[in-house]
């Protein structure tokens, strides 16, 4: 295995990308030229793998986090023999295809993350990191080191700059993740040119201040051996990430390298074909991958194969000492929950207290939190308004820091909301932990960015989003969502709960424990909710129910959260002014919507109108309710009930705009739910 | 003026914010408590401000980035007099006090920026520090330094900890604002407890990576001489932003000092009587201000008021000298726009080319950035894809780096998407800019916190949001936008613009720089759009108008941006199957709500069904359409067209829905238009 096959190697990768690029006619060549180098070191000489088992738990994971360089992953992927073929490289950002624009992981076999939005995928990583610590923490043995991978990262100046790495790189810092290695492309360049237009700090410097090892390899282009070696040195540091700056030049072999020209458009014809004369190729000649290259990859690929067999024969050894533990794994892994969790779910009768649902939530995980042992929790630094510190749990910390160790299961994320999303992302990536974390509903939206791809890379994940209201009370507008449930709920993929009581808050934690493909938003009070009548966990896993039902009922109240046990309270009100109302609470529609027509149409039958009642944004609720009442402004600073009654949701209110409805309504003859379509939606 | 009235002035502030928290049974009285002594140095011996003019041009600007700690704001406000009451502090956060639970921005004299999601303030106050570079350079002559006034801010650990924050203090100190002074009050203490738990990076050894000077005072609770020194080394620092760490006690002088009991809860009725016992105050009293306090502060305030007028005499002077920038100056700062500015906007007619709508911007930004000398652009390392550079604009950078200088009016953000938005909120707060900028439009919910407090403190802050849709084609589903839309619709006092075409990006622009107090997104295309028949700025400024009337139509297609020309198109085909459709744009949706109800049924009529048409999420839209077509799922990778068909964006696509839409209606009598409301909505 000569120096010549290696280089070969290389530049198989920059020919490969480019004429990817350039037969896409869109993508971006530079960086998996520049990055070629770097790219082939690590896969052939560090990285475990085996890519006839992208699965394999013990594998190191690879991401890509500056994701537009994503012709070089697929390359990758496609020469060490993942199912990624010659074809579907030519078919790279056409639609259905398995190399899209940007890597997607529910796609492409050998992708772990989806990336592309910048900062993600470090952030992801560390995420990785964290669950293989822990997983290790609680799996590995005497003599039974089952799981020891490395996360590598490649990143850009781009990942550097955005905030949500430094909070995750930051707290990667303070968690003293040895197994986590980044590498930089420190090629000077972004979409606006040359970095030092608005990039001149001193990036290891910050990433020392983290905490972290920091390694520099001056020459990526033609340096080989001081990539292995830096690598190597980042191996062997244990109690620090490490991040290397490399560096490249973008677009490397072509005639525009080092330019931003190469970042984000493909290269010309008459560039791609001195790059290809000057690499030894067919200039006439694309998507070729020389005979040696291919034999060099699979001989890397068939020892990741025998290494993944000497694992397997690892893990029967462990079976037969540990098998409990065994069998916990492998479940963990198909993504089952151990049986008859559920029968510990609370449930409550309308006899029992009324109790916010932040503590309802809590109650819920100190009875769940033991029996399912794959539950990560944390918080944004607000455990205790949150409620999401299960008793007796201990912080998942570097064991040094006396705090803790790395089999506890809390994380105490610091306030960083983006990050702690973005590294639930990674948790729930790797397989075997399910993580939860909290903050408040508003904030929720600073994590926007990694909520979107939680949804997009069909990750289990879940918020618990407490003080889910103007219900919070004096904070005040700046925390008080209104936006919050229509942006999410507008969220393809994303399950938005906000339960009514103890019973819809179990149903909420069931279906999102459940539902092994989406995230979810726990949208929970701060206030005390009644424990409503005929509301149960089988009727709430529904998405909504009929909470109070009425022979020749004139008008049906829809509402979630905190606003239907008020809804309730307004019958009576209503019924002075001869008003027959029944009740429905809808905690999530996504669910709701998932239901059979028929059942919908119970719910929401025709010939009556109904009217939604929510405190925040009435954006979407027209779909549910011909006439809406919620609140299109900013809240308010105050005690809640003064906050309530500022904007009239009391049942007086409600009943005022209940009868406005009824009467808008009564001439109209044979009112259609608004269940009824004229035609299904694409899905 | 000796020690004793200067440690009772600070004693006034701690027992104070007890008060008002204790009285409230609400708040969070530590960090007061711990920065009283700061906050007494800096309003007393550096803080230029006349308390009767909140709005002086020159006065330093001073940003409570921890804003939970607002007690201490506000109680500063009424002891140097400005229009805050001693009923006011009693009034803290209840409903429509001027003192909510954390400060607004518009609420309260006195008060720059909305603070309190963390993170905000600080990014805000490197915007105000931009805004005074740029304002200087652009004003000042010599003899006139006009403008030279300082930026502080104080900030707790949770700041330092957001990402957001992380991204604006590395510009700021790319960008050298040697006028902008931070204070870290450095207390050890978050809700979750000590800060060890998860923030253990070295705060100053990131700060100095980012170009900043960094101090150090270690005893913050008495050292007032130490902390003099370090406000002053940092306003000698001319060419770095500065941070001091200042270690101080969390609730110094409560029984719990020094623990996060302190933190979001009022100190019980016994440990208040001990404090006010300890710092000389009678026990049984609360709200009271020493008169020798208010003596004190009042001979600061006229100190200032004094300067305001050295100041008024200098621009007196400048006005007669200067005539021409004077007016500028003045006419800026009432938020008027150049007179007949807008006659410089393109208009285009159906025979001109089709253009993509962020090249339709492009050519405004041409037309008119030389025109309102105010405007200051941006974007967040995406230039040349926004194309929101304004021919011949100089970058603003420092001049040191040769690459521009302080009268520029060009921000290279960086990739950094929330500092972005939270800069601009400061920039538009200063009152002497506008602030636009530019990203992909799904990246703006990177940065949702900022965006939502430009709503709520109502500044005028323009996002240039281009890659608008599915339509930006290869990128694929992680960068196109299905939920963005739903979610800034959703957001008070945010106009949201999806332009068709020329004229309609002309009204975008001329709305959102006529509208003084709420932020616009103008969402915009990559492909390109044709010119439409009847689009008229003068229509398209009522945020909805008919496109296409049509004499006994069957159906209304309602559509915005990309697929306004679509509709169109469908005419013919529904004209092959006999039916006649209108067809109406909605360009914006919040403009429209604020037309006249007959404005809005003469586009939206009664007696004939309506069909929506936007390749995004449909959430919403059933507020204006009987039926909705759109994109309740991800997007894909793909050539734009590929996409557009994939997911039917045809006219045949929409014909098919439009003839459902049709059927399934046409049983329905007196069919009512959904700008038909029982009741309105509460504002």
């Amino acid at each position: 295995m000569g120096a010549s096959v290696e280089q070969l190697a290389v530049n198989t990768i920059r020919v490969l990308a480019a004429d990817a690029t350039a037969n896409a006619n869109s993508g971006h060549p530079g960086a998996p030229m520049g990055m070629a180098p770097v790219a082939h070191v690590l896969f052939s000489k560090f990285m475990r793998f085996n890519p006839k088992n992208p699965k394999w738990l013990n594998r190191d994971r690879f991401v890509l986090s500056n994701g537009h360089a994503c012709a070089l992953i697929y390359t990758l992927l496609h020469l060490y023999g993942y199912a990624v073929t010659l074809e579907d490289l030519k078919r790279f950002r056409q639609v259905d295809s398995i190399t899209p624009g940007h890597p997607e992981a529910h796609d492409t076999p050998g992708i772990e993350v989806t990336t592309g939005p910048l900062g993600q995928g470090i952030s992801n990583a560390v995420g990785l990191a964290i669950a293989q610590a822990h997983t290790a923490a609680t799996f590995n043995k005497p003599g039974f080191d089952l799981v020891d991978n490395y996360t590598y990262v490649f990143l850009g100046d781009g990942c550097l700059q955005e905030g949500v790495s430094s909070e995750a790189c930051s707290l990667a810092g303070h968690l003293q993740l040895g197994n986590l290695i980044a590498i930089w492309d420190d090629n000077h360049i972004t979409i606006d040119g040359d970095t030092n237009v608005s990039f001149t700090e001193d990036v290891l410097k910050r990433y020392e201040s983290y905490g972290w090892q920091v390694l520099t390899v001056s020459d990526g282009d033609h340096d080989l051996e001081g990539v292995a070696a830096a690598i190597k040195k980042a191996q062997e540091v244990k109690d620090k990430p490490t991040i290397i700056k490399l560096t490249t030049t973008i677009g490397f072999g072509s005639k525009l390298q080092g330019t931003h020209s190469v970042h984000g458009s493909p290269l010309k014809a008459d560039d791609i074909k001195q790059l290809k004369q000057a690499f030894g190729f067919n200039p006439e000649q694309s998507f070729v991958v020389p005979q040696e290259v291919y034999d060099f990859c699979n001989k890397v690929a068939a020892e990741g194969a025998s290494k993944e067999q000497e694992w397997n024969n690892l893990l029967a050894k462990y079976a037969e000492q540990y098998k409990e533990e065994y069998e916990d794994l492998i479940r963990r892994q198909k993504g089952d929950l151990p049986e008859g969790w559920e029968k510990h779910l609370p449930v409550y009768t309308p006899s029992d207290p009324a109790i916010a649902s932040r503590k309802l939530s809590e109650n819920i995980l100190n009875k769940i939190f033991s029996v399912i042992p794959e539950l990560m929790g944390g918080s944004a630094d607000l455990t205790g308004s949150n409620l999401t510190l299960a008793k007796g749990t201990v912080d998942f910390q570097p064991p040094s820091t006396g705090l803790g160790d790395y089999s506890g299961r809390y994380i105490r994320y610091g306030v960083r909301e983006h990050g702690m999303g973005a590294i639930m992302n990674g948790l729930a990536a790797y397989g075997t932990v399910i993580p939860y974390s909290g903050t408040f509903l508003n904030f929720v939206s600073y994590a926007a960015g990694a909520v979107r791809l939680s949804a997009l890379s069909q990750v289990r994940v879940i918020w618990v989003a407490t003080h889910d209201s103007i219900g919070l009370g004096e904070d005040g507008p700046t925390h008080q969502p209104i936006e919050t449930l229509a942006h999410f709920r507008a969220l393809p993929n994303c399950m938005v709960w906000r339960p009514a009581d103890g019973n819809e808050t179990s149903a909420a934690y069931y279906v999102a424990l459940t539902s092994k493909h989406t995230p979810s938003i726990i949208a929970l009070s701060r206030q005390n909710l009644p424990q409503l009548e005929n509301s149960t966990v089988e009727h709430a896993i529904k998405g909504g129910y009929v909470v109070h039902e009425q022979e020749g009922a004139d008008i049906t109240l829809i509402s979630t959260g905190s606003e239907v046990g008020i809804c309730v309270d307004t019958i009576k009100e209503l019924a002075k002014q001869n008003i027959k109302a029944r009740v429905v609470s809808l905690p999530c529609w996504e669910v709701f919507d998932a239901q059979s027509k028929d059942y919908r149409l119970s719910v929401l039958p025709d010939g009556i109108p109904s009217l939604s009642v929510e405190v925040m944004s009435t954006l979407g609720w027209e779909r549910y309710a011909h006439e809406q009442f919620g609140l299109n402004r900013f809240g308010a600073s105050g005690p809640y009930k003064d906050v309530y009654k500022k904007f009239e949701f009391t049942p007086e209110g409600i009943a005022k705009r209940a009868v406005a409805t009824v009467n808008f309504w009564k001439d109209v003859p044979n009112i259609r739910s608004p269940i009824n379509r004229a035609f299904e939606q694409l899905i």
